[in-house]
């Protein structure tokens, strides 16, 4: 049932014991809005426990109430509300799904969310699930300390690349400032999201060292070696170098994780690369999609470039 | 003298021909603070005209208004007033010092601004002079388009590193979502930013080449060769890739001019890095301090990591 942020708050007051999760491979918004809604509840007097099926990356660990996050085989209470957060799909929770079978109440702002939730509360025009909560919050008058906010300002800012993407809106501007007041300091938040271990930057530089250009330069692709899973954390974000390249119109990223496998991602500032990723079985947004292909290295980026070649062209 | 922002709103309302400018090197507050001033002083009938020492950088060359900045000899009209914006001393704006003699207006948010006008009014506590303009802009109520809000948005988002640096506050944030209501599109602007010449990757992957560690990786360094001044675009922003890395106390870019003299850079996250740039005969902030040192290569950087470790350990 579809529920408006009222009804969501009246739900959560109506519970005794929740459990609280969150997408797996966790991020900036799951974990920041888990921890602000967390305490919200501790402080009405409910029995709470954080679930993750899934471990929290170590950059996340400055958030107030981190440690607290435990895994799926650790849960003490027995719930009789689930609250998931940030999570479009009930996949998106791994092995939290099959604890007790307690009603579910979904809080997001994913537009490819599946109401798959007995309650849920989805608006994508919030640039994070953080911003959700913030107002959640606001609404029932909650005084917000300042590990609260810095929760909640790290959920938002992570989300929208740190006011940087389509989806920074003046309310998301109004949230910040809201918890700047209530005591964030920005550049502390900016600077743990920023420090990466040195093998970050020397994976960085490899990276760099593959970069083709293709198509008058339209065309630019780096390409990963690597089979280990740990590792993707510091491949993201790399795709934005060659992206960011004057005249580049397709930016593409090859992961090749084995001899016959390789994981394409395309980014764009214009073009449809949905629609390219499409064509591989894959899918995604207009600017930011992906796909896997079977296929020697040479044989994925061959059709690859060719067909992110045709879209340009206008003939794909 | 120094002014309330009534008193700075009263000075340019009573100036007929008012010629703008800002400091050398322009960056986006000095340029996009020239060109939203320049848009209401327009729409008051003055007559103005916008002119730097210096090139219009080519990103951004997509703030409205930025083909209308001149040079110094270019300028046509007879002034009788010259605001300088956010330049924080006459030597600043290069030439435009030396056109006919008028009284100066400064506006400004550099707290080292040596009070060099006739009339000034230096805020510290603004992230950019972007920030301030936008407060004269709402004292007078002016109905902001769009046009004068992407020059403000990026004034502001460019001087805080987007909202990521110390220098974020509340009002920054309150006056971004103001912007925004305006018509502003971050990503746009974003976009704008990051977008950069294949030749500056290029740079940077050279760069990332040279990074050393030392003192058990409590500084890195980064070295760039190059005796092209118009490339100092490029360099930009290239010292935080060694200050980004976990462990890293104090970051150094020496820059190598010519066989005998060195620009080195610090950036830290606590350490007062300003000392170790006083050692030398430079100067800066706690966290981000620059000086120039004679000696060859080796000798340079033998002395300045030397001293860097000393500070590191309490011993400079």
């Amino acid at each position: 049932m579809e529920c408006s942020l009222r009804q969501i708050a009246s739900i959560l007051k109506n519970a005794g014991s929740i459990v609280v999760t969150a997408h797996i491979h966790p991020d900036g918004d799951s974990l920041g809005s888990m921890l602000g809604l967390n305490q919200y509840l501790l402080s009405c007097g409910k029995s709470v426990q954080m679930v993750i099926d899934d471990d929290v990356p170590r950059r996340y660990e400055f958030l107030p109430g981190s440690k607290n996050i435990v895994q799926p085989q650790d849960i003490t209470i027995t719930p009789d509300l689930l609250v998931v957060l940030d999570a479009s799909d009930i996949e998106r929770i791994g092995a939290v799904n099959r604890i007790s079978r307690v009603p579910i109440l979904n809080i997001d702002h994913h537009i490819s969310n599946t109401k798959f939730a007995d309650y849920w509360y989805v608006n994508s025009n919030a640039a994070a699930t953080g911003e959700i909560i913030l107002d959640l919050l606001n609404m029932e008058n909650v005084a917000i300390n300042s590990e609260i906010a810095t929760c909640l300002y790290t959920a938002i800012a992570t989300d929208c690349g740190f006011f940087r993407y389509a989806n920074t809106t003046a309310h998301t501007h109004g949230c910040a400032a809201q918890l700047i007041k209530c005591g964030v300091r920005p550049h502390v938040i900016s600077e743990h999201m920023e420090t990466k271990p040195l093998e970050s930057l020397t994976r960085t530089l490899e990276v760099l060292k593959t970069l083709e250009l293709f198509f008058d330069g339209k065309i630019a692709a780096v390409s990963i070696e690597h089979s280990n899973a740990d590792s993707a954390d510091s491949t993201e974000g790399l795709i934005n170098y060659p992206r960011n390249i004057e005249g580049v119109e397709i930016a593409i990223m090859f992961t090749f994780a084995d001899q016959n496998t390789a994981r394409v991602s395309f980014r764009s500032r214009s073009v449809d690369v949905s629609a390219l990723a499409l064509t591989f079985g894959g899918g995604g947004h207009i600017r930011a999609a992906g796909c896997t292909v079977i296929g020697s290295k040479d044989e994925v980026k061959t059709k690859v470039i060719k067909a992110a070649a045709q879209l340009i062209g206008g003939k794909l």
